[in-house]
């Protein structure tokens, strides 16, 4: 199903309904019954003794069948009265320019999203960013959400939860049987925890990024001066959501990038990230060079008062730094590395990033724009990486947090790139020592450069090690990376890839919930119950689509093989068909044992054929 | 450009023809020029001071323009004068049966392939197996090949070479910078590493697999009853080695697989294994009660006859270890380990392949089929992973793999499966404990359940992170595993992948020669040569159809930027700028670093900024 919006030049039409087999639905935490926590419920197989399976849901209301989109007038402002409460003064905004939107003419200008919209910014003094909150004490009503998304929904720890934390290697992180919000409050405290929520975004459903949470994901969108336009960048946004993505990055760059944000920011329910410098370069025509601290400073302003949720600093791309990429194979690959690193060396001059870092943490407190401290001297090959050049940002990095949270802000690092599987570990231990275990939040990375094309791939390899190791985001990478701008098919694997990335992460810390959708699938997938198999994975439809192409009838939902084997190969029918006749055997043994020992043996399989 | 041949029910066609943007090259070994291996050689731009680029080759002759394609007459015979010169007995072959193409009518019956193929048997107390050649100090022309094949061509070490091993971690591996034929042969005889190379698979291009090789892949072919026929399965087989799958398993369960496998083994390159207990079992008419040495001692023969390079032989599946895959969650998932405890089980015996072990030995020794011994008990789920079914069937096959050796037999191990990351690297230290270092071959391990559709993927992870800890072979999983029958394009997407899994691997253990690619690679990315950059791709074809979706115009492919960032954001065309302006101060500072310290500072550009 597609939702038209009234006017042809305004985003067309954006991808709703729920996920096949599933349906969104909402849990309250207890006392709290204002506070409605989505989540997707697959529904299985009754018959089968399966109740149904809750899944994490970052789709917003675009699978809601019960809600009416309309991108004009935007998402619900379901934070709206959490924000109210807190006093924060009405601005009068900040008057769009003809150069935020790139100088386009009238005839080309997409419309500002006409969606109701007041700007709020907090004083100095008050509690304004979540940060601020938490080391005061206070739980916010985002704490209390995610505490509850976070548990899956569920009121009360999981059936063998320790167990399986105590069965995974989380590499020193504490990962809890049961998230509670005071919980959530401390690890922001902490710093090692963010959840990034500009108080202008009140549409947004809140997400915790951390390494004692479930590993997030991330999604780039965004036009280019050579393709793409805002219809697209709508859909893809919802698209990518849809999928999966915890949040998105909005990167665009060409012309119409502050209306395009409007539509995005009005209609995005996940936190979205910029990358405030590429505006910055656009109104000074795209020379490096021209930038200077007034116009970022109104870029951060203009940004943070439509409300972007974080925002990449390339603060730690010192002047020093910059000669340490001259012998590198690929140099510098990071956009907004090279921007910096090209002002500094032109200038010779510190970069304005650095030496104003006090003000831009002021501005973003202010809004509660989170921090991601951008890694511009990020490696771009394998041959470059966990180099000088790279290791001296992130130390830099370090330095950074620690005067942003002075600020009241909340911060994460991102990281690498191009690294090699056994140059991974380090990237993420030196990251939390330097960082103050900040979270961590890596492109990647990406464990060789040969394989254009397939770099969601070579990527998941490092994405799901890193995140293993304790990064708390992955931002993905799809397969047009190093060859183009992706588009919607690109967007949906990136996504896919990236959760199964996060997902085999949060099985190997030992996440309590992770590993009971992996059970629910192979229970599914031992017992032939085709449509749970489907309906349980990561993307139902292309499941389904790919047993259907040699197996399309209905009755082959029900068979006992697919077309990989066929009937008499079926390895899982014939384990069914012997277990029957262990379990006889099993039965016979285990009661003659009972009688020999008085009933106290308990029943061990491996003796019915010994 | 396809191949017909004559006949219409025969493979009508197959690939062939280079991969873009290379050529098959042959280079010798010093003194051997009788011995011509085969790379491909991949043009690069002379203007910009590259070599053209030597990559392993395992597509065979298709590649090559200047042999003509005759599938009824099979390939070229390699190794014949290598076997000729052994003295091996001719034998009378075995007839051929109805039952071994499945009793099919004479109207569906695929007609032999009709390719010359004189059968040999090694005698006892002959040296038969390049394992037995080892252990006697005979180095094979087999090994000579492998040696020279594993240096690239090379006919001394690669530059840097140590300091590329050095610079890896590979768990205790020992990769030498320079391979020698002695070093080849030292590894077979000490049974960690294997040549599969059946004395009648002539037409071979012999490969090594082994922890201080190169990391292999293997595709797995083969129809089902359901579906799939000869001339898909021939053309699955060019196809598989033409994008680089060193091994090929043939795991054929329907009708006409005596005569399938006729048409793979004659033109097949590469190493061919099977798994016999599946024709064994066509024989008995699908009843794995009615299984028993007589039918698989024939089809053993049978099988070793025709060319078969390895078997999987699940001689590890004791009716013991049955009762403890009762409590799993998916039971036993192997075909073989399923159709042998189902045998254990209906006649609570041992298993006719762990109590014949010995005689298999002897008839596997006589042809040199190299033993894959297979895991019959591996988990299919998260959930059974590492369990006392699985580990106990470890054991036992390292108990085999010391048979096998000391009856002169070449032998790898089979693994999983499906293992969470955090339980992968046991399972590697245990294979090695166990199995006294023999090559260790697995299955993925895909690294989660919730992904059908996309396990290439999360198999791709757990292969990439196994073959570093010291896998030797990558049994490749494709997007169709769970679902259905692999096509063609999954055949291709799967053996993509575990490149990319076996390359990563490669580099992280420190091979000498892996990571040049990638700095080929990386200089052409960041030169903007885009034709070298696709070229040097693991897929040619994708990334330059990708790049050209959005940028089709041939000046494109000489832009400084792609569709991703558009003109003004290229990262790598700013750094290019600056880096001329780096290099101009670094100049003028060391001219004056030079003058002051009498000319024996070293330039260190750095210096230039600070």
């Amino acid at each position: 199903m597609t939702v038209q919006s009234k006017s042809n030049i305004r985003p067309s039409s954006v991808t709703t309904g729920p996920i096949a087999g599933s349906r969104r639905i909402y849990s309250s935490p207890e006392g709290r019954p204002d506070i409605r926590v989505p989540f997707r419920e697959i529904a299985l197989d009754p018959s089968a003794g399966e109740e149904p399976y809750r899944a994490y849901d970052c789709s917003g209301v675009y699978t809601d069948p019960s809600v009416t989109i309309d991108l004009e007038a935007g998402l619900p402002p379901i934070r709206r009265e959490w924000i109210a409460k807190r006093g924060f003064d009405r601005l009068q905004p900040r008057a769009v320019r003809p150069e935020d939107n790139g100088n386009i003419g009238d005839d080309k200008l997409v419309p500002a999203c006409p969606a109701d919209h007041p700007v709020y910014g907090g004083r100095p003094g008050q509690l304004v960013t979540q940060y601020e909150f938490a080391r005061a004490g206070i739980i916010t009503d985002e704490m209390i959400y995610v505490a509850h998304r976070e548990n899956m929904g569920r009121a009360a720890m999981i059936a063998g939860a320790e167990a399986r934390i105590a069965d995974g290697e989380s590499f020193g992180a504490e990962i809890p049987a049961f998230i509670t919000p005071e919980f959530v409050r401390d690890e922001i405290a902490r710093g090692r925890a963010i959840i990034p929520a500009n108080i202008n975004h009140p549409e947004l459903e809140p997400v915790i990024i951390g390494r004692n949470f479930l590993v997030k994901i991330n999604a780039n969108i965004g036009n280019s001066a050579v393709t793409s336009g805002v219809a697209e960048e709508v859909e893809k946004l919802v698209w990518a959501i849809r999928w999966g993505s915890d949040t998105v990055m909005d990167l665009s760059t060409g012309r119409n990038i502050h209306n395009i944000r409007g539509w995005i920011m009005r209609n995005s329910p996940v936190p979205i990230g910029t990358v405030p410098i590429y505006q910055a370069l656009e109104k000074v025509d795209g020379d490096p060079t021209k930038l200077d601290w007034e116009v970022f400073k109104d870029t951060l302003i203009e940004q943070a008062e439509q409300g972007v949720d974080y925002f990449t600093i390339h603060a730690g791309v010192r002047l020093r730094y910059v000669p340490l990429t001259a012998k590198r194979v690929t140099g510098i690959v990071s956009r907004g590395g090279s921007i910096m690193a090209k002002w500094c060396l032109s200038r010779h001059k510190e970069s304005f990033l650095y030496e104003r870092f006090d003000e831009i943490c002021d501005i973003m407190r202010k809004y509660d724009v989170s921090f991601s401290l951008g890694d511009g001297l990020r490696p771009g090959s394998n041959a470059d990486a966990n180099d000088a050049a790279q290791f001296g940002e992130l130390e830099t990095l370090g330095e950074l947090t620690k005067i942003a949270w002075d600020k009241g802000c909340q911060v994460m690092i991102e990281g690498p790139g191009h690294v090699p599987m056994h140059k991974i570990k380090v990237n993420m231990e030196k990251q939390l020592r330097e960082c103050g275990e900040a979270p961590f939040y890596t492109l990647g990375p990406l464990t060789t450069d040969i394989a254009p094309g397939y770099d969601h791939i070579t990527s998941a390899i490092g994405a799901a090690m890193i995140g293993w190791y304790g990064t708390a985001m992955l931002c993905y990478v799809t397969p047009k990376e190093h060859l183009g701008l992706p588009d919607r098919d690109d967007v949906k694997t990136g996504v896919i890839t990236y959760r199964i990335a996060a997902h085999a992460a949060d099985l190997a810390k030992g996440h309590p919930a992770a590993k009971l959708r992996d059970d629910a699938i192979s229970r599914a997938r031992f017992e032939f119950r085709w449509e749970d198999q489907f309906n349980l994975s990561l993307d139902p439809d292309t499941a389904r689509q790919f047993h259907d192409e040699t197996l399309p009838k209905e009755a082959h939902k029900v068979a006992h093989f697919c077309s990989m084997c066929g009937p008499k190969f079926c390895s899982m029918q014939i384990t069914q068909d012997l277990r029957v006749e262990a379990e006889r055997m099993a039965g016979m043994e285990a009661k003659s044992a009972e009688f020999e020992q008085g009933g106290k043996q308990i029943y061990l399989p491996q003796q019915a054929a010994e």
